[in-house]
């Protein structure tokens, strides 16, 4: 059923053009064939796999950073996260990510799901994981990454993304993840 | 604080390079000067602002498309969704892209929240609509766009985010902001 549902909907490349390969992303632009016959191009970028951590200690705070980020012009607060090395096992580059950014050591980890950030135009995946028994060792910092970590009590975690204060994507869908899959959460829903 | 905060961790652009300029995406490298006095390149991905529209009868059930994505070779289940055109006020985009791509009407429509897809590299803002009221008139789709429209309830669809069967980005933000902004809902922690 998924695979016939593929085969009616799917694009077929047919020329791939690269027009740019940076060190953080690479942009295509490509002629598709569409299942009615006709061309179009769709310009993606590819970008290497993620790794986020909420990590967790047994007070039910989590860990955030404060980051500057470029894009935006605007500090953001998020969930540390961190790019794979080439042929990186994710889960390993979740432990490392969360060591080099702050200082902390899982002694669990476990996955908690996957999140594609906007899957209109970029192929990104970023893989969610739930760190806990945390031992604190030492931050390594990569040499152009400024960022400030803390705890915060998960409710407030919750308050911050209601009230928009918390707009990252990554940090949204781990959170939400780990609600879904390790609470017990009712809906009752409100008048609208 | 905030203000201070930024100031101190803030990249100040020195130099701005458009790679390309294509219909979806425009790719700029920059050079930044860094707090510390160094300097260092950032890739960012200029894209402009969306609309994701989480769109609930009455029945507690709400609109999911299938839609192939070249990107990744999938078709992904998502809410309705669309780029803003220039200009244009969000919530109008919302009501757009809804009628367009699944034939509804929002008789009411609020906004949840806002969510940035990927940070690092993008500065694409998407607008988390809820609408409500809804009435069928006829879909418009895009010339080379291809999706199927259905109703799933919303208990459904918090299954299919657990089981990473709902991956995309903007509907999982969508979803979590209308749940903690319109049910009551009880996290009771299980054993990790």
């Amino acid at each position: 059923m998924k695979d016939e549902e593929l085969k009616r909907m799917q694009e077929v490349e047919m020329k791939d053009t690269l027009i740019f390969q940076g060190k953080v992303v690479g942009l295509h632009e490509y002629d598709v064939r569409l299942p009615n016959g006709n061309t179009a191009k769709r310009e993606v970028v590819r970008h290497c796999q993620g790794a986020t951590i909420l990590a967790l200690n047994d007070k039910g705070e989590c860990l955030l950073e404060h980051q500057f980020r470029f894009a935006y012009n605007e500090v953001l607060l998020e969930l540390p996260a961190g790019k794979c090395e080439e042929g990186e096992d994710p889960l390993v580059a979740a432990q490392r990510e969360l060591e080099e950014e702050t200082g902390y050591k899982a002694g669990k980890i476990v996955k908690l799901g996957e999140f594609y950030p906007s899957c209109g135009y970029t192929d990104e995946n970023i893989h969610l994981f739930l760190a806990t028994d945390l031992t604190l060792g030492e931050m390594h910092l990569d040499a152009d990454e400024n960022l400030n970590v803390e705890w915060v009590k998960l409710d407030d975690v919750l308050t911050m993304i209601r009230e928009d204060k918390i707009k990252d994507g990554k940090t949204i869908a781990a959170i939400f993840d780990y609600l879904l899959r390790h609470s017990d959460f009712n809906i009752k829903e409100k008048t609208l």
